[in-house]
């Protein structure tokens, strides 16, 4: 199952996505859905009035989740190429609502810096509250997978210590299509290797598979819920492979015009133009 | 005024809170009295149900903020007596709302650590939308101050080069009791100078002046609505001035049973409890 939040002229609403059309779940988004305990079925049965998916105005996939969690450094290829030794911890750091945009919507690349880079990342969306989870627990509170950019303005990123200034800028954060349930994607996993890239204006300048995730998904939850409860409509980005662009020689960044694609196998993919802001 | 939230029988509720009793808003909590741009005029002249000050019971005084932005390195005498150079932009981290407890209620020590620390710290409520601010502007835009105890989780934030994980355990960090509006205030805001402290079983072991601030409010509201929107209901922890735990010769850290008594002269106190988690 495909889920989905997109724009109405009457506000957002959660879709369930078939090949035959977008059909309304009666939620005004895919937070609100997952908030039903019984979201799974509620969606698969969902009849309400439909959309051409060729149409769609795609919102943020969850436009307001209570977490936006990132993980840094969680590529074996990119830490290791990098010099450095894998990890015993993840890397943890946050970002807000506010950074998100749609599938198709204009990245903003701000007026106060040019150091603006790509992160292509497999994104975990939490489908019911868990806390101190064992894996199998763990894995059951993932809803499913999603694509995100985890675009980042690497100035503000060094300017300190923590890197959250840098990850959290107005409108800079692509994230959907759409949330793909589980059952849909090949067994084992993001262990079992998706091809994730990142295109820019038609180059590729991002290419792994998620078997080279240190820390994989269901690691992910339960190393979290350990320190809060996640709940439905967390979103988890879980890190991205080498290929950035400040990792380049010269370095390389995002400008006004150019046209970022952020893939997923098997989750689909973003499109979206990037425009400077006017100041 | 001072505006809360409390707890009823029937939920959460927003109060203004006179030396009288404490009256309720007819509004959710904080953040959606907030969300209202009349908030100040419609707090003011609210005369809904009315419950005795002594018997309140507080929830967070925004249970759900869209954001909770922390600041770290931000006393400048706490800086100095660390060696380090004052810096040239703020520090900045996140938190989460399930962080989050009341003026009143227990701090959980994590069962995953023993080395659970304090923070006393001044903090902003947003109180109108803002966005790359003026200092005028981002001055209309503070809702009024409120004190925050960032209980910091030190194995856990030292893990990575990241704080979030440290900073963000489940019902670690108390905030209230209320939200007072500048008018209310020394005029001059926090450069005047509050006082500001932590006593730990009775002893005194935080105590400093706002007027120590590197970045002030407004400073950091300008910053960070540079970056993104600020909200109604958002909150800004300014940053703790010296005197934590982890600094001491030998390092000092909160236990069960542990009261801790946090407060900001003109603000008002927590008064919380530390509990060991139990597994």
């Amino acid at each position: 199952m495909r889920l989905a939040t997109i724009r109405t002229a009457t506000g957002n609403r959660a879709v369930r996505v078939d090949d035959a059309g977008a059909v309304e779940t009666g939620d005004a988004d895919v937070r609100a859905l997952l908030e039903r305990p019984d979201w799974a079925a509620h969606a698969a049965a969902a009849a309400g009035p439909s959309h051409e998916v060729a149409g769609l105005d795609y919102a943020p996939l969850v436009p307001s989740p209570e977490k936006i969690i990132c993980v840094g450094l969680n590529y074996r290829d990119h830490v290791l190429e990098m010099g450095n030794e894998l990890p015993e911890y993840p890397t943890l750091f946050g970002k807000y609502a506010p950074s998100l945009v749609g599938a198709h919507d204009d990245i903003v690349l701000p007026a106060v810096s040019d150091k603006v880079d790509w992160e292509a990342e497999l994104t975990v969306v939490i489908g019911s509250p868990v806390r101190h989870a064992s894996r199998e627990q763990a894995a059951d509170a993932i809803a499913g997978y999603t694509v995100l950019n985890d675009v980042s303005v690497r100035d503000y990123q060094r300017r300190t210590g923590q890197f959250l200034q840098g990850k959290t800028f107005e409108h800079s954060t692509p994230i959907g299509p759409w949330l793909v349930t589980p059952d849909e994607l090949p067994g084992g996993g993001p262990e079992s290797g998706w091809a994730i890239s990142t295109v820019l204006d038609g180059e590729t300048v991002q290419s792994s598979t998620t078997a080279e995730l240190v820390f994989g998904a269901v690691d992910l939850v339960v190393y979290l819920s350990e320190i809060l409860t996640l709940n439905p409509g967390d979103v988890i980005a879980t890190g991205t492979p080498g290929g950035v662009g400040h990792a380049r020689k010269p370095p390389r960044y995002l400008s006004d015009g150019a046209v970022l694609v952020t893939s997923v196998a098997g989750l689909g993919e973003l499109r979206n133009t990037c425009r400077k802001e006017k100041r």
